[in-house]
Formats: C-alpha cells, structure tokens, sequence
C-alpha cells in the first residue's frame, strides 16, 4: 500500500465559527474544506479522515430532549452514530464531487465506526465533558437522581451534563478502513472521535462518552500504520507562550522538546493541547513518523513542510 | 467472489410493532435478527444487507421539527442520513457479536450510502409519502407556501407533508460496497432505501424523497450481480386473495406467472406489493437469478428453498 496519511478535521472544517447550523450553510463550508483534501489526494496520498462532530453531536442532543415528550430520547452513544451518518454524508458528497473534478478515479465512503475504550479508565470517575441542554438546579438533580447522570455547573449559565472522555483503545472497524484504503477509496472514519464502546462479552456496548477526534486519529494512524498524521484546524501552528507578548511560533520541533514545552503547560487544555498529545502520542509510537499541526486551508503546504507546526522524532 | 446474497430487512427487523421505540427495545430486537442473519452467513454466503427505516426517520424528522425553535430542522436527506448512522450501528454491533460468538472471521461495517434517483422521474410530479408530524390545515397551507413542501390531508388524522418515491438509479457508493464484500465484510448499505439523491454537476444533491427499500435492494443486487434477493417480512408467503377466505398461499412461482398475479392486484401496494416489484425486477432483469420473500425468523429456511416463495425465471 502507498504511504497512509490520516487527516483530523476540526469544527472549521464543518461550520464557520459560530455561523449558522442549517445544512446549507454546514454543506457549503464541508465544500471548501474538500477543496482543500483534493489537493492533498491529487498528490498521491492514500487518506483516512477523521472529523470532530462537538457542535453538530449537541444539537443532535437537544433535538432528541426537546422531542423527549413525544419519541424515546436516544443515548449519547447512538447520537453520535446519528452524527457520523449526518457529517460523513456531506463529506462524501462534497469531497466525491470534488474528486471527480479534480479527475482522480477514487471516492469517498463514510464508515460508522465504534472505538473501543477502557470500562476501567480513570476517566470514568472523573467526568469532564459537558454535553447538551443547559438545565436549571432542580431539573439537573432529578436526572442526576433518576438517570445517574454526572452534572455540572457551568460559568454561571446553569447545569449541564457532563460525561467522561476516555483514552481510546481500538477502532473497532479498523480491518474495513483498511481494506477501503487498500482499494483504492477514501474513508471517513471514526466521527466525532468514533462511537464510544466497551467490550461487553464477545462484542461491544456503547457507553456515554466523548473521545477526542485528535486521539481517535492518533489510534487509527497506529492501526493502518500511517507515516503521517495531519491535524487540521483554526490556526497555523501550535506557539509557546500563546497569545502573549513573548509569543513564539513553533515551525519544526523534535518530539521530545515537544513534550517538554507540553509539560510546562504552554498548550491549552480545551484547545491545542489535545492537539499536541495526539501528535506526540503518534511520533512517539514508532520511527520515522511525523505530525503536523495547522490551519485548514494550509494542509497541503502543512503536508510539504511549507507551514504549520511540524512535529518528528 | 463467492456467490453474492442481497437481504432486505422489514420493519420488524428494527422494532417489534408499534412496540417500545427506545434505544434498548431496539437493539434487543436487532439482535434477535442477527441471530437470523448469522445462521446466513455462517452457511458460506457472502451477503450484504439493506434495511428500511420509516419509523426512525420518521422519528428523527419529529425530533428536528420539535427543536426548531432552538437549532435548524435538517432536511429529510440529511436526516436519512442520520438513520443509516443509528440503525447501521446498532445492527453492526449486535451482528459484529453474533458472528464471532459463531465463530466467524468476518464482520459487518455500516456504509453510508447516496442512492440516486432522476430528477426528472414522475413520481417528483405526484408524491404519495406522508413524512413528519401532523399539522393543522392552516399549518399545513403555511409549510406549503413558505417552504414548497407538498401536503395532504391523512385520513381525517391531520395534515402531513408528502414526498416522492422514485425509482432507484444507482447505488453512488456500489464499488465501496463490491470491496467491503470482496475483502470478506458484510456491508449494510442503503439503509432506508439510500439517502436520495439527483446528480447535479459532477457531484450530487440531496432531495427531500423516500426511496422504497426493496427496490433499493434490487438495485443493488443488480449491481454486485448477485444471484439471490432474499425479501425479509412479516409474513411467511406472499399469497393470492391474501386475507379472504380463498387465500392461496404461493411457494415456488415462475417470474411470468408472479408478473400476471401482481397484474390482477394480488400484492398490496403498501405492503407486499413493493416486494414482489422489487423481486419481480431482479428475478427478470437476468439469468439464474432468484427471489425469496418469506418472513425474518424464516431467512436460512427460505434461502434452502423450505420455506416461503420463491420466484424464478
């Protein structure tokens, strides 16, 4: 097989920001962002993408709550089922056209992908993920008492649930990527982080949880032993002392100064710092691996070592 | 390639009746069809699955329009989507268990997949699919001016939004699924007759349409050139003069014979009708090939030729 390249989208890459949420506007955005895969595709990489689903899994929640009166909400685990139909199918159908303009042969698929994670992950006992409706006090402690739900209080807007994210441990669909790949296609894979399972005697068990698109990347390229792992997102690279005055921008780093600038804490809990865990988690696993982190309309100079925050061992 | 099998999966595949409609009661039920499913397989058939979704999208349009307030309602292509996500994923779960429990290699993957319908197909000009809640009159009149949306009044029960039920062209993502079965995985494809779509450019573009699910499945049998379409329901047989009381239950029927009986009215159009068309026009549209519609518990006994009917050429 030619060398694998796994690509994780960010929300950039499926909405604008806090633009609108209708599927017009989502489809026109997955537009550019398939624009931006072709060229990459057109160089001859083999590619699995991988896409975040936070905004989209949330609507989906609150859709499925204020309906509750009238069909059965369903669970978080088949909400983000519903997510990788919905987001993989405008990938598909975008990045598809795209292609075929672009005269290449292959096309695209979206695989509804379970990842595995760790019933025993410390995670579990520390849930940090606030998902769906904001709810007041009392409606948070008659779920907390009625469905075992975690709540939390949130900046003062009011009580959320909030659930675990989990380290992932497998994509349970991994051999069928792999042979989408090997046959020439493109798989979308692992949406949202990949529906959240655990083993539950010969199969799995869906659970309610988030895991990090960025780390189900990182699984996934160990998986089809990928050489590159590309993290796309809203800015052009990962800086030390971001946003302040002594700022500076990270072009090339070795892994392990990369870990050290990760320990001194200079990358963002909520933000780039699950980025740089993902990178490092990959160049870290094997020899001759790199990750590289930049914005979205960059990727394929990110990819030639143009731009962006390149990361190797 | 083994010979190739294309099971279509009714309603009481999914969800007992109008029983419960909640996460749980669902998979219970997917399940017991794997069960079904395995025993299939596990006699050396390579087999892809097609499953219908009425009920779901229904409830997942309910879901969209009870929160509309507070986040865009998705369109009905969109939503589809949606569906292939949650009902693939609960039916890959509980299959991908069944089969290892018997001892099988293989195992399932859900792709979402674009059917395309012809925009220019009459049925655009006359739908006949109620989708959605049930509106008032003046609601109802107000959707149809604001939005386009074609509406009709449902048996004294309300208003309804109505869609076309074209006829399948092509499954968009055939050649994902020829690989996923030649790589030895049991692809779910097309569920709920396929997220609908027209060509528009070199790409696609999704319309608000239901495409039946047996005429889906009989497209893609004729794609993978399969030699079998196995039509699974609720009832055993299709039957002539079904419920009166000089009912004749069929067997074993020659494709011309099934044509002249579906001719005299024989096959309901809301129930068995659409599966003997489906099986009608994979039976006749090549050489060797079989239809078998009988009941779900019934799927291996009905492929052996013991049980249900069977139409040939």
């Amino acid at each position: 097989m030619n060398e694998v390249l796994v690509v994780a989208l960010g929300g950039n890459a499926l909405q604008r920001g806090n633009g609108p949420a209708d599927a017009d506007s989502q489809l026109a955005v997955v537009h550019q962002t398939a624009e931006q895969l072709v060229k990459i595709i057109s160089s001859g990489q083999k590619m699995a993408i991988v896409h975040g689903n936070g905004p989209q899994v949330g609507r989906i929640v609150l859709q499925n709550e204020a309906a509750s009166g009238i069909t059965p909400a369903m669970p978080f685990d088949v909400c983000g089922a519903m997510s990788q139909g919905m987001i993989g199918y405008h990938i598909q159908q975008a990045l598809g056209e795209k292609m075929k303009l672009a005269g290449l042969k292959d096309s695209p698929v979206t695989l509804v992908t379970q990842v595995r994670v760790d019933g025993e992950d410390p995670a579990f006992q520390n849930p940090t993920k606030p998902i769906g409706p904001f709810y007041t006090k009392e409606e948070a402690e008659r779920l907390k008492a009625e469905k075992g739900y975690a709540v939390k209080e949130d900046s003062g807007r009011g009580w959320r649930r909030i659930v675990a994210s989990p380290i992932p441990v497998e994509i349970v669909e991994l051999d069928q990527v792999k042979a989408m790949l090997s046959a020439g296609f493109v798989p979308i894979t692992a949406g949202g982080g990949g529906i959240p399972v655990v083993q539950s005697g010969e199969g799995h068990k869906g659970v309610a949880a988030v895991i990090d698109k960025d780390l189900a990347a990182w699984r996934l390229a160990e998986g089809l032993e990928a050489k590159t792992l590309l993290i796309l997102t809203e800015v052009e690279n990962a800086c030390l002392n971001f946003g302040k005055e002594n700022q500076q921008v990270l072009t090339k780093v070795l892994a392990r100064e990369m870990r050290e600038y990760h320990k001194e804490g200079h990358f963002a809990s909520g933000s780039m710092g699950p980025k740089v865990d993902a990178a490092l988690r990959f160049v870290e696993g094997g020899p001759g691996r790199r990750a590289v982190i930049t914005r979205l309309d960059l990727a394929l100079e990110g990819l030639e070592g143009l731009r962006g925050t390149e990361i190797c061992s």
